[in-house]
């Protein structure tokens, strides 16, 4: 089977001139990928007609799918529309099905059809239209020798789903591509040096169809696998197979399978188990609150935290001992303690976390340098206590005590089997 | 004067694959905008030979000024310089200072030079050896026919700091650009539109030498004027001077000037106006504390938070009367009054605010569906207090109301004169 290619071609000055990041084309790239089409290269240019024109016709000549996105509003200077027609060779000429649905969009707001968006269903006569679910801008499919060319808005969630609707099944069954597995292996808790270590064996064994990358980001690694073949069923069973192989190896890092994030990991472990939770946080200053929080239904599990990010604070509302304090400081073990113990019974939660460090760039000493970190689990049963010896940046200093509290969280948790889907 | 042109060549499978947004070439475009060199283009291409040989011989007879990133590694996979070495005709030799210098860094830390790092110190020999101070790869800096080519590795924090110290300023030297003077405006409380129509008549009054640019995000809108002439003296008076004409159309939403977001200024304003601050967040959930936290020093002025997530901890840990969230509910006026009056003489701070809110999907009622929320602001003279009625979307309702919340005490604080830098 040979490869399909594609070139995504961005349109925008707004994104040469760097005011926005363009994120339309990572979205695509992966959503190719996963369909079995190999983006072989990114291309933006500004609103310029020549350079347009010029874009379009070295994209059409290097590739089989050339996929657009911008330059498709209702203004003088969005230009892509009137390029498509110059480079097609064609006229522009209002669509009276893009009409309808655009009249339609604008009555179900309660709004009149003005001149200017009614231009927005004026289709090259070239192209078939792609409807716009949630948009004023169809989306437009030319073919011409073989290429594909579809030209979409730039607005990432109208894009998206078009892409997901309509355009990505239509090319599936324009070309023949090969079937894709991905599966993503999520793990926290080590670094991606010394997690290739760990597997190098297993990675050393994957077949040739199987590729493996490795995705880190700030405290977690992400691996993915992605299997080529013909036969979906079979590439989810080896896929699978291989994953049981890696457990033993590195099974205590990984806390889920696919998207969700280690906050909804530990979100549904606290509620199959019926437990709650409370955070004293003071280094991380609401972080760790704000992740757990950030996953819909947390209220079921989360009851509340503390912040006491002054030290009187931790004496007055948290209840931490003033000797305790004194004699071993804010950031040591003997006050990390308390602090999870105290916010745990003053909350009635069955779980308390807390933090304590020094973030940084102030308030280092000697022996507490910058990234000195101590993160503290408890319930019933017992009390851990990690200390982490973090960087000097502030904001990675809390980014990566947060992970590190929620992964002690997950590790502290009573066992469950985590099983991959 | 004639314009200077740039391109921006990304090397690297992970973009092409969506495994990384590539924020590198948002960040040139900026740095390079400032400098009078206009991006006209942006290529991405992946590690495949022909690939990145095509793309050279097609960017050098495009522009004046193409950068390139990524692909410099150590591994058999990064072919940015064997490319490079056949793109200029020319040899790969071990360059002595460049030896020193990597093998200077792996003393510093500590660490041998292996064999695989010594081949970093392999320069094409047609190139200027562009120092890397705080990485392993040089830069390299090649010219022909009139074109500069810049290959720098594609690590982030290695890349800015020598595009910013060595590059740009050599790009200044080698081509005569145009002095450009920009000026960022901090705009939060109006949206884009409405901010359009406030100051239509200022927008319609700019000379042609001088742009201006609406930067959208959530809650709040940045005014990029650009102005483009040969006195930099000059540029920047009548740009002050545009300004100072704003200030009357849209003073009550300008928050600041440049980079720094809205809790570093609340931050100065607090610490200028020697105030503390205590914050009782329910919906937000932690992220107002984590904004104001986020600023190094901040403890100067932040003393801490309660999250009372959960209804009862409201009433136990807060001490809202339970008379009050019987009668009128969690979401109310008269408890969110409570919550800051509480948090402000529970934690002795000068100021109190708090935010209660339906953050969603679930939890609405017919009279406070998702996207309902209550905040206040509270110091010994006033309460104030703010309804909001935000969307569907929980991440989008979280920093929406957080946005308010930092507008409020903006808002609320004892008045203080801004001036622009």
């Amino acid at each position: 089977m040979s490869r399909v290619t594609a070139e995504l071609l961005t349109i925008g000055d707004e994104i040469l001139y760097g005011q926005i990041v363009d994120t339309n084309s990572q979205w695509m790239s992966v959503a190719l990928s996963e369909a079995g089409i190999q983006v072989i290269r990114k291309t933006t240019v500004g609103d310029v007609e020549s350079e347009i024109l010029k874009a379009l016709a070295e994209a059409e000549s290097r590739v089989d799918i050339v996929l657009i996105t911008g330059g498709l509003g209702p203004t003088s200077d969005d230009l892509t529309k009137p390029c498509l027609v110059k480079h097609f060779n064609c006229e522009l000429k209002i669509n009276d099905e893009a009409l309808a649905e655009v009249t339609a969009f604008f009555k179900s707001r309660g709004r009149e059809l003005t001149e200017i968006n009614r231009q927005q269903a004026a289709l090259p006569t070239c192209c078939e239209k792609i409807t716009n679910k949630i948009g004023t801008a169809p989306g437009m499919w030319f073919e011409r020798n073989e290429t594909v060319m579809v030209s979409m808005p730039g607005v990432p969630h109208e894009m998206k789903l078009m892409m997901k609707d309509l355009i990505v099944p239509k090319l599936k069954l324009r070309f023949i591509t090969p079937t894709i597995h991905h599966q993503v292996i999520r793990t926290v808790g080590i670094g991606e040096s010394f997690l290739a270590d760990k597997i190098s064996s297993w990675e050393n064994s994957l077949p040739p169809h199987i590729k493996l990358a490795y995705l880190p980001s700030l405290g977690d690694v992400k691996l993915r696998l992605t299997a080529i073949g013909e036969s979906r069923e079979e590439l989810i069973r080896e896929v699978d197979s291989l994953v049981d192989r890696l457990i033993p190896l590195a099974g205590e890092y990984i806390f889920g399978y696919g998207e969700d994030p280690l906050e909804m990991v530990i979100g549904n472990l606290l509620r199959e188990q019926k437990l709650t939770l409370s955070i004293a946080e003071s280094c991380t200053g609401g972080y760790v609150s704000h992740l757990i929080t950030s996953i819909p239904g947390s209220s079921e599990y989360f009851l509340g935290s503390l912040i006491p990010y002054a030290y009187e604070i931790k004496m007055r509302q948290l209840g931490v001992k003033p000797e305790t304090l004194e004699q071993y400081g804010a950031v040591s073990e003997p006050t990390i303690i308390e602090m999870a113990n105290l916010v745990r019974a003053k909350f009635s939660t069955d779980i308390g976390v807390a933090t304590s460090g020094i973030a940084g760039p102030g308030g280092a000493t000697p022996e507490k340098p910058v990234g000195t970190v101590w993160i503290a689990y408890s319930d019933k049963h017992h009390t851990v206590t990690k200390k982490l010896q973090l960087s000097t940046d502030r904001s990675i200093n809390i980014r990566l005590a947060t992970t590190a509290v929620l992964n002690l969280i997950r590790l502290s948790l009573p066992k469950e089997v985590l099983t991959h889907s």
